[in-house]
This record gives structure tokens, C-alpha cells and sequence, in this order.
């Protein structure tokens, strides 16, 4: 059973704050062993990806395999149903569509001191995306992660995918073809994310990695960063549907599976100003259970961590939706536009009934790779920016030095930084010497 | 003596790749000491908080003295000079006045299919800057955290600046009534770091950190990472200038200095197409180093990691410079504005040779906290948007819906994530049953 609560609970806010605060993840300590393939991977290269590689994902491969070749990318391709590729072409147009608006602008300006300042945004050399799991990756994962990248500009891209026992997707493969990737390497893991950080005989090196992973892939991404850049440390899905009297009980409910059935981790949650129609939706959601393929998993995931809160009125919806700040947030009520234009802390809003989250997932435009875990709190959802750096310009004048210089010197004393002083002083007694 | 690399060395390429991965920081590892730290602080609190800063700091405190009252802020920056009070202030105009252009656009339109996609930005709720240490603290890095975060909208402020045994700066007060901080507390290492991102009884915790700090806030910042977010993980301090032999080589070489003199562990690097300039430079530097208050600390930094190399061409010193997508990167040469064009990684360009990098420290208007140890390949230096974070948006039609939800339907099916194609499925058959 999820949890039920409501606003008129005398224990509501203890209640509230334990939901928010549930523990989601096993503490399972992966650090150490990542720590390891890390190390092991800097100073043994390719021979330590192949071993782990045969180790964890039962594949025994050479250095020269290590790469899906064209040929076996032609081959895996040309099995992809026609019905499939159109809709994936359909969602990479969209999905580029949508973050070609998100390329940032440069600016040069001179400010009323004569000092010209600006920036420059460029793209990163490289980026390295994973993509996880064999038959079970996901081509719009692949999709989300290389169309940004593609679009900001970066030079090299390339994937690592596992194929455990040597089963790989041929759609995630038409994916990266469609979106430009050069290299799909057939690893994963902790050693597939050192490769990428720190390169090995056969793996170029690149500048950023993005993308999920398990537990151990987050692990390692948290320990290569400043070696590289990422993108964030992914954990289980989750979506926060608002929803007043006025929907289909139905919708609801498999909007909530659609994130339940991801992960027995995942998290589910219905905010409604509607008792009665809060256990009309857990009823929908029980009686989809009993037919749903994945059920294995959206069962587990709804009964753990689903839950059902009864808000007094949509102001109470805004403000508990903000403390969850979801990576998802639905929002099924009359005033749609108006709760959404209120809310503060959300990964991506779907407004009104009719934009199921799953659209979302693949064809909307916006990116899937969306902040977890409360983290929208401060961070967003993967985008062009993510591949892309700025760089700020300045350019004085021996005007401009004189007008602001005095005040840098002043201050770099205060530092008691004598050199930085010294360095506008040098200029600046030019000009006294010159005027 | 600093490393001298010329383009013809038998070795150049060796040489230059050493010098790329000189080894700058000492290996010790804090990391075992600082998470014991946060867990103590989660565990117990203000109580760990006082007892680590009477260990560290020697100030034994009471958690009702952890924030400067506003009166003790008042006394401290009454002390302020007036001309100081006068720069810091030119300085914060400055910079806010650089940052108020970085702030993001929203966006919302229909595309062909009838499907509303948009973004909208938004602040944090809250920001903890950490500002390092005593009266060696830095009032011009209270002014290039706050004010972006300031300008971003940040409800709520917080500054974490350790004051050993008792010592404050008044112009780190100053600074930060200048940049609209809410309270100071006077406490710093793995400790603060903590505070901010669990909270205690006495501080509220925030939703992002940023701001240097030594190897201990370093890596507290990289374990609480996820639980809040952070600007970087920042090494020592680094410079690159890129100069002909059209200069005076004792610009240069107080420029090279002005880097130098900020850690033992700090790098100075000149590029120059001309090998007499470049000895020129370096007797330059010897000569400064005589007298030069903070020889002790500059001296050791550019004999251990300095270095000078004398290139080809231009192009050569260019492509150099992107492999070691330089921090601060000044190009002092005729054709400043050509060479600043081709550079692709660098945090921060001044160019020509009136602009001295410590303009950029203080008072040019672009902020000073940039991605250090080759960062700049792929990250940018602090601005507004890291103090922002994007939700993306998207409103369906039913018409929209009809249009490409069948495509997400197929992808879900192809991706065995039913509930996702029910979600669309369920809506559709709406449609059709209506139609």
C-alpha cells in the first residue's frame, strides 16, 4: 500500500517531512571497488577495461573489439522495423528542434569607462555519453544526451554502451547514427567512465561525460569530476502528478506507472485537492497492476514509495511541490498555466491533462535527463549549456587602466597582494610618464 | 629556475607534456578526515560545529556567537578606510553591472504540431559562500560570489568565513553588506561546508555552495555534491600570458607575478615567439623577486612551476595555450584581438597589454572564481546561472497529442516501458472514441 496522507492528519507535517526524506537507495559502500577500477584502469588501460569487461559483462574481447565497427553499426541498423525508425527520426528532429533554441549568445560591450568586456561561449573538444544496459538501453537516453551535445558543437562524441553477454540494441545504435556520435564502445560500468576520464591505448580521452548508470557509474562520475566535467549524479526516477477531481482517475493512474515501472526505486506521488479521487486513482493504479507487463517492478515501486497526499488547496499543492522539488511534475487541474507559473523547483512541468509525462520521455523536445532527487532545488535538466563553456573578455584602454586602475590597486594592497598592485602601477606610471 | 621549452627542442613535445601534467598539489589524503567531519556534523550539529572550530581556529564560541551580529558587523566596518570603502564599492557596482547582462532569457512558443514547449528560469532559495581564512580573507571574492548569486535572485544569503583566533577583515564585512549577504558565520573548513549543507540548529542549510577553499573544503564540497550543488572543485592558481617581444618585459613580468604570489602551488607560464624576450622576462622576474613582499611564497612558485616557452608562430603559441586551457590567459602582442579570437579553452582572456590580469581580480566587471587545472576544457567560471536553474516546460493539445503521441507510443513499446505507451494510449482512445 503507498502512503496516504492528508492535510488534516494531526501528524501531517512529520509525515510529510519522512516522505520527503525517504531513503530510496541502498547504502551499499561502491566507492571503494570503484575506487579500484579507477586506479586500475589509469595505470593498466585497455588490458583492465577488456578484463573487467569480461569479468562483469561476460564478453571476452580484444582490444580491436572494443569498438562497434561500421559494418556490425550497418548490420545491427538495417534490423530496426521501419515503424521504429520513422518515430525515432520523428524525435530526433524534435528533440534538436527544441535545444537549437537553448545555443547561447556572445557579448562585447564598452562601458562608460572605456573598458571593453564581454564573453564567448564554445563548445567542449569532446563529450562521452553512457548509456547503460544491453537489450534494455534506451535509444531516446542516447537521443537526450548526443543531440545537445551535437548541437553545442563538440568536435568528438562518443558512447559506451554495455552489451552483457553480447546483446546490443540495435535501435540505441541507429540512435547514436542519428545523432552523430562517432564511437560506440561496448563497455560499461566504472571502467567504462575511467576510460572515458583518463583514455587508454585504444580510448581517446574526452572533456565531459553525461549520462545515468547504476550505483557504480554514479560513484565513478563522482570521483572523476574535475578531471572531467559531468553532467550530475543521477538517481532513481520519480513524478509528482497535481491533479484536482477533475480528470480520469485512469490517466492518473498510469502517469504514476509510467514512472513506477522504470524502478522498484522509482517514486510516484499524487497531490490532490480530492480525497475521494485520490483513492479513485489508487484504485486505477491497482487495477492496471493486475495485467501491466512490468508489474514486477511498478508494484514494488508504488507500494514502497508511492504515495497520495490530500492538499486543503492548490496554494498547499505549490508549496508541498516545491519542497519535493520533483524531477517530474505533472500538473492536471482547471488551472493548469496558473499553478504551473507558481511553482519553483521542478526538473520539467507537463501542463493539462493532455501532456502525459511520457511524452516527455521521448518526443516532446524538452531534454529526459531531468535532475533527481530533490536536486532541482538547484540544478537542471541536461542541455546544450552542458557541453558548452564560457569565456569572459576584457580589453582596457590606457584610458579605461587610468580610470579603474587606482581602485585595483587599492584593494590589492588591502589583500596585501603587492604584485597584482604592482602590475596596474607599472601601466599606470607609463602614462603619468607619457602624459 | 623556472622550466625553459623551446619549439626546437629535440624533446619539445615530451618537455611540453610534463609540463602539462606537472603534479601541483600534494597528495595528502584528506579525504578520510573530512568525511569523518560530516558525519559528525550531521550527527550532532551546532555541538560539532563548535567543538571542530575550537580545535581548528582556536575560538571557543557559543553557538549564539557562531554569526557576526549586525552591531559587531557595524563596529568592524566602521574600522573600514574611507578609500578602501570607495574601490570596494566602484568594484561591486562593476561587477554587478557585468553580471546583471548574464541573466537568462525565458521562453515559450507553439511549433508546427501545435505543441507549447518552453523554459522558464529560476533562482535557488538559498546560497552558502565559503570565504577562506582570517584576515588573509579576501573582500574580492566575497564580491564575485555574492553579487552573482545577488543578481540571480538568491531569497536568502549566508557567507562561512573561519576567523583563527578571533581575527576577522572588516572589508570581508563590508563586502558582504555590500552584496546584500544575510549573515556571516565564523566558522570554516570540512566543518562549514557541513553546516551549510545538512544545516544545524543554528545554521539553515542552503542549496548550493560556492567559493575556494583548501584541500578540506575541496573535498567536503565533492562529498556533499548531489545533497546541494557547487560551483567547482578549485586547485591553485594559474596564469598564461602570451606575449611578443612589442612589450616591456617588466609588465609581463609583474603580471607573471601577481599569479605567483598567491600560492607556493600557483603557476606562471609565459608563451613568447621570441627567445630573447623571454630571458628578458625572467631576469625581470629576478629582479622583482628582490624585493617584492611576498617573495617567500612567489619566489618558490616560480622557480618550482614556472616557466617560459618560445614558439614558432603564433599559431603554435595558440594551440599550446588550448592544451592548457589556461585559467587566466592575458595576450599581450599586436595582434591581441586575432589570437584572443582563435583560443578556444580559456576561463578568462585580458587582452593587450594594458589589460594586466589583476584588473580582472578586482574591478573589471568578470568574475574571478574560473575553472583552474585545465578546467577550462570543459567549465566556465562563476556567473549567474550557476546561482540559477532551468525548468523546462510543455503543454499538448489534443491535436498535438494525436500528432505525436503515436511516435512516443512506438518508442515506449520498442523500449518494453508499457505504462508509458498506455499513458499516451489512453488519451488517444479518448480522441477516437470522441471522434
Amino acid at each position: 500500500m503507498p502512503v496516504f496522507l492528508s492535510h488534516d492528519d494531526a501528524d501531517f507535517d512529520a509525515q510529510f517531512e519522512a516522505l520527503l526524506h525517504m531513503k530510496r537507495e541502498s547504502d551499499a559502500d561502491v566507492d571503494a571497488v570503484v575506487a579500484d577500477i579507477i586506479a586500475d584502469v589509469r595505470n593498466r588501460g585497455d588490458a583492465a577495461v577488456l578484463e573487467l569487461t569480461a569479468k562483469f559483462d561476460r564478453m571476452e574481447l580484444g582490444a580491436d573489439q572494443l569498438a562497434f565497427t561500421s559494418e556490425e553499426m550497418d548490420a545491427a541498423i538495417a534490423q530496426v522495423p521501419e515503424a521504429e525508425r520513422a518515430a525515432l527520426e520523428l524525435a530526433a528532429s524534435r528533440i534538436r528542434a527544441y535545444h537549437e533554441r537553448q545555443l547561447p549568445q556572445d557579448a562585447r560591450w564598452t562601458d562608460e569607462a572605456g573598458a571593453e568586456l564581454g564573453w564567448r561561449w564554445s563548445a567542449v573538444d569532446a563529450a562521452g555519453l553512457y548509456v547503460p544496459g544491453g537489450l534494455a538501453s534506451y535509444p531516446s537516453s542516447v537521443l537526450m544526451n548526443a543531440i545537445p551535445a551535437q548541437v553545442a558543437g563538440v568536435r568528438r562524441l562518443c558512447i559506451c554502451a554495455p552489451t552483457p553477454d553480447g546483446l546490443a540494441n540495435p535501435l540505441v545504435l541507429l540512435a547514436a547514427r542519428l545523432s552523430g556520435v562517432d564511437t560506440v564502445y561496448r563497455i560499461g560500468g566504472a571502467q567504462a567512465v575511467a576510460a572515458m576520464a583518463y583514455g587508454t591505448q585504444t580510448i581517446q580521452r574526452v572533456d565531459k561525460i553525461t549520462g545515468p548508470g547504476n550505483a557504480f557509474v554514479a560513484a565513478a562520475k563522482r570521483r572523476v569530476f574535475g578531471q572531467v566535467g559531468i553532467d550530475m549524479i543521477a538517481g532513481p526516477s520519480e513524478i509528482l502528478v497535481i491533479a484536482d477531481a477533475n480528470n480520469d482517475p485512469d490517466w492518473i493512474a498510469v502517469d504514476l506507472l509510467s514512472q513506477a515501472e522504470h524502478d522498484e526505486s522509482a517514486q510516484s506521488i499524487l497531490i490532490t485537492d480530492d480525497a475521494g479521487f485520490g483513492q479513485a486513482v489508487a484504485a486505477a493504479v491497482d487495477a492496471r497492476l493486475q495485467t501491466l507487463e512490468r508489474a514486477h517492478i511498478a508494484g514494488p515501486s508504488w507500494r514502497d514509495f508511492g504515495a497520495v497526499v490530500v492538499v486543503r488547496d492548490m496554494a498547499q499543492a505549490v508549496e508541498l511541490s516545491d519542497r519535493i522539488a520533483p524531477e517530474h511534475l505533472e500538473i492536471a487541474c482547471d488551472d493548469a498555466e496558473g499553478i504551473a507559473a507558481k511553482v519553483r523547483h521542478a526538473g520539467a512541468i507537463f501542463i493539462g491533462a493532455w501532456t502525459p509525462e511520457a511524452i516527455g520521455d521521448y518526443i516532446g523536445g524538452p531534454n529526459h535527463v531531468l535532475p533527481t532527487a530533490r536536486s532541482a532545488r538547484f540544478s537542471s535538466g541536461l542541455s546544450v549549456l552542458d557541453f558548452m563553456k564560457r569565456t569572459t573578455l576584457a580589453r582596457m584602454t590606457p584610458e579605461a587602466l587610468a580610470a579603474i586602475g587606482p581602485a585595483a590597486e587599492t584593494l590589492a594592497i588591502s589583500e596585501s597582494l603587492e604584485a597584482h598592485g604592482l602590475s596596474v602601477r607599472a601601466r599606470l606610471d607609463r602614462l603619468n610618464t607619457e602624459a
